[in-house]
Order: C-alpha cells, then sequence, then structure tokens
C-alpha cells in the first residue's frame, strides 16, 4: 500500500493512492499515528481495501501532509553513505552517529520550505527513510525487519551554522520548522523489492546537486533497528532517517552553496515519490 | 497549583495537590498535554478548583506519573551552571548547549531507574526543568514569561559511555527508557516566588552528591525561551530541562561513581517536591 495524508495542515486525513488515484479512508481510519500502527492497522486497512471499493476518492489537488501523524520521534543517522566518506575524506563510522530532529520540523512534502530569520546556510539532504511498524526495545537484528511498517522519502534540512558553529550539538541546526517534509508516501514494506537498491536524487533549481543509491548505506535498516533499540524504545510511528549521499551544500567545492528564498527543490527516491518545496523567508 | 497525574503507566489521571492531599480532577481535565496548556487549561482549572470543592480524593499510595503527559519534545541546555563550570576548569559558554531526550525516556518520578544493558556507567543529574505554556517561535526574552506554564523536578539520567564514548551525538546516553523520572508535581509558575533561588540537592543512598541552588544558573529561563524559539517552535507541554549543578559520577575524582543495580537515588528542588528511584538491572 502506499499510504497518504491529505488536507489542511494540522487537520490531515488518511488516505491510501491507489493507481495514482487518492482515496479516502478516513472512514475506517482515525489517522497513521502511534495507535494505528501498534493495533495491526496496516493488515486491518488491507484488508477492508480488498473487501470494500467504495471509498470516496479525493482531488488530486488537496495539499498532502507527511504520511504519518507527528511521531514520538524523528532519529536521523549521520554519515552513512559510502560514497559521502569518501568525498569528505572521513573515515567510515564504526558505529551509527545518531541525532534527533524536532519533531516541530515535521511537515508535508510540498510544503515551502521556512529559511528561519538569521540564516545564511541553510542546505538540503535527500534521505531515505523508514516508519516503525511495532514497539521495538533490544530486538536482534535478524528479526527486525518484523518492526518495521515501510519507507518514505525525506528531506533532512539543516541550517549548517545553527548546526556546527553555534556551541555544542546539532540540534539547534537540524529541528527548524518545515525542515522534515516527510513523503509524499509511505510505501508499506511489501512493496519495495530491494530497498538497499534505490536510486535517488535532489534538484536545486533543476540542477542535480544528490545523485546516488541506497546500495551505498553504509549501516542497513536491520541493523540500524536492532542498533537503535538498544539505546530506546522505538515506539509504532516513529520515524527514522537514514542518512544523506554526497553532493550536499556544505560540500561543495571551492564555495559551499546554500538555500536562497525562490530557489526550488525537488527530490526522490525509487518507488517513493517526488516532493517539491519553494524555499521562502521567514 | 501543583498538578500531579495518578495511575499506572500510561493509564495516568490528572489531578492536583491540596495540603498534600490528592485531588482527582479527571471529571473536567482529559489530561495534561498540549490541548490543555493550548485551550487555557491551566486557568480554567484554577476557576473549576474555586467552585467546586467536590473533587474525589485519591489514596496516597497510587503511583504517581509524569505530571505532564508526553510532551512533542524534551530539549535539555548542557552546562549551564557556574559552579559546575568552575568544577570541571570548562569555560562558561557563550551561548546555550542544547540537545534532545527522547520523549520514550520520560516516566513517573517514583519509578524505578532501569539500568540499561551493557551499561556500566549510567549517571545521575538533578535539574529545574521547566514546562511550555503555549506555543512559542521567536519569543522576545521580555515576553518569555507568558509562555511558562511552571516548573518540574527531573533527573537528567545519562550513560556516559553510550553518551561519549559510542561516536557522534549525545542522543545514545541521554534517552534511554526511564531516564527522564518528572515530577511529582508540576507547580504552577505564580506559586515560585523567585525560580532563581531555590536550592536542590540529589543523594545516592543517603550520600549527598550535588548541593546547589539555581541561583547558578547561566542561562535564565525568560533566556532560553527567547532562545530555543529561535530554533524551533515550542508546544504547549514541551518539557525543557535546564542543566545540572556539580556533582554528577562521571566528575568525581579521582574515580567516577556509576549507578548499581539497587542503589537509591533520591533528588529535590525547593518548591517542586522530591523523587527517589531504585535502580534495577534490565
Amino acid at each position: 500500500m502506499k499510504l497518504i495524508r491529505f488536507g489542511e495542515a494540522g487537520q490531515e486525513k488518511p488516505g491510501v493512492l491507489i493507481n495514482d488515484k487518492r482515496i479516502d479512508v478516513s472512514s475506517i481510519v482515525t489517522d497513521y499515528n502511534e495507535a494505528f500502527f501498534e493495533n495491526d492497522g496496516l493488515a486491518k486497512l488491507q484488508e477492508a481495501l480488498k473487501n470494500n471499493t467504495s471509498f470516496p476518492e479525493v482531488s488530486n489537488d488537496i495539499r498532502l501532509g507527511s504520511p504519518v501523524a507527528r511521531p514520538s520521534k524523528i532519529i536521523c543517522i549521520g554519515l552513512n553513505y559510502v560514497d559521502h566518506c569518501e568525498e569528505t575524506g572521513a573515515a567510515i563510522p564504526e558505529e551509527p552517529i545518531i541525532f534527533f530532529k524536532s519533531t516541530t520540523s515535521l511537515c508535508g512534502p510540498n510544503d515551502n520550505l521556512i529559511i528561519p530569520k538569521n540564516s545564511d546556510k541553510t542546505d538540503w539532504e535527500v534521505e531515505l527513510a523508514f516508519v516503525v511498524g511495532k514497539k521495538a526495545s533490544y530486538v536482534a537484528e535478524e528479526d527486525a525487519l518484523d518492526y518495521l511498517a515501510g519507507y518514505c522519502l525525506l528531506n533532512d534540512y539543516s541550517e549548517r551554522a545553527f548546526q556546527i558553529e553555534r556551541g555544542g550539538q546539532w540540534a539547534k541546526g537540524k529541528g527548524c520548522d518545515t525542515f522534515a517534509p516527510l513523503g509524499p508516501i509511505l510505501t508499506t514494506a511489501d512493496e519495495i523489492e530491494d530497498v538497499n537498491n534505490l536510486s535517488m536524487w535532489l534538484t536545486v533549481n533543476g540542477k542535480k546537486f544528490q545523485n546516488s543509491n541506497t546500495s551505498n548505506l553504509i549501516f542497513k535498516i536491520p541493523f540500524l533497528i536492532h542498533y537503535l533499540s538498544q539505546f530506546m524504545t522505538l515506539l509504532p510511528g516513529d520515524v527514522v532517517s537514514t542518512g544523506t549521499p554526497p553532493g550536499v551544500g556544505l560540500g561543495i567545492k571551492p564555495n559551499p552553496v546554500y538555500i536562497k528564498a525562490g530557489d526550488v527543490i525537488e527530490l526522490s527516491i525509487e518507488g517513493l515519490g517526488t516532493s517539491k518545496q519553494v524555499a521562502v523567508a521567514y
């Protein structure tokens, strides 16, 4: 299945995408939230869709929200692409680097990117994110796929001055409002044949800056679920983003390139759709 | 007012503490969550308590939960005590260091501390936390107190090996389950005469390790609200913890002291009550 949430920000309803048609399933699903995933919502929804073809269709003009409701956490993995390590000359990490994005940064896939006040180093990062399907604590790597609901496209926007030049941890530059456009869809795990072989790209004003493949991921999803669950409980609906390939603005030689108002950022991962953000000043 | 939440984990009901009696207000309050604070719940509750003295009393034997429901985020401030900087020889930060605790680390004030698997450096940190009262984005320092609901006692448990020795950011050592016992009470801002002059202490097995006063805070709460709101929107019910004074286990010379199963940790801040955790192995 391909899950969507549609409607105005804060009032999204759950739907599914079937043959490019948007179907409203709000008559049987409250929302794609913790309770939905926890109570076997995916299997129940699939069953309902088989037995009932009368769900209303929704216009393609309606705004899409994040395909999952605000999760308990958005966890990100740093420096997780071989080619990104090569590009920057960094050693391949011995174990995953993890950090949080504020969940208030979550927004719809095509919402405007708001460049924060006093920012001149807002940067992009196309990433493969996954959504947790059930409560996960101390999960063995070989069982990890049981805890996976599906995959989404995420742009892990980052303000590099806030992140790196303002003292201490990365938190300041990762969680600004609209810094986590997720979607357009949550593609359930069964629909992706090989998650470790998906092409991915990102353009700014039509120029390709990132162009890679998930085959370059250093730490794969089963290991990440195992690893993260040693440090905290993952809840159903939690979002984990697996890191970005080379080509971010910070890494461009000789001069980094950052986003300015009016820029158009488009990104895509095979099987997970395409999203597009227009940058606006706060 | 002094807000409490009582009952089994995950099924807590809202209450208030009046003259050491626990009063059940679940007939008029759903929970102390984002919607409660956002919709002027504190003022409405105060009014209701004035007009109605027939709320049922609750036994003092019932477990207390965190006095706020799971927030969108728990933000912590690092290295925010003058005497802690002096102790460690660190320079006073030019601006606040911030990081997130996973919201799944939140628990009741007297719940057991679960020492994670493979941990031998679990440490304590008594902290003054505050709770955000309304949505805050780009707030001026002089207006910041309008955005404050009240104060709580927090133990910011930290696994020092996970935090410092496992690569990258602090996230791994700060968000383990039960690493954020909050409460026993949320004391509303109007009940604390001078939040910058509250004594605070923490003992392990009866021995005092931390003993300070909030007068030593480098960055005060109005500045923190202003500052944080430059980087992300604070939501009603969000928890911000302001940092710990000297005396954590990591800092003890010549050898750091860490928590082992069976240890009893007690902590208190003037006006915010006392909490007590017993350490157990996972």
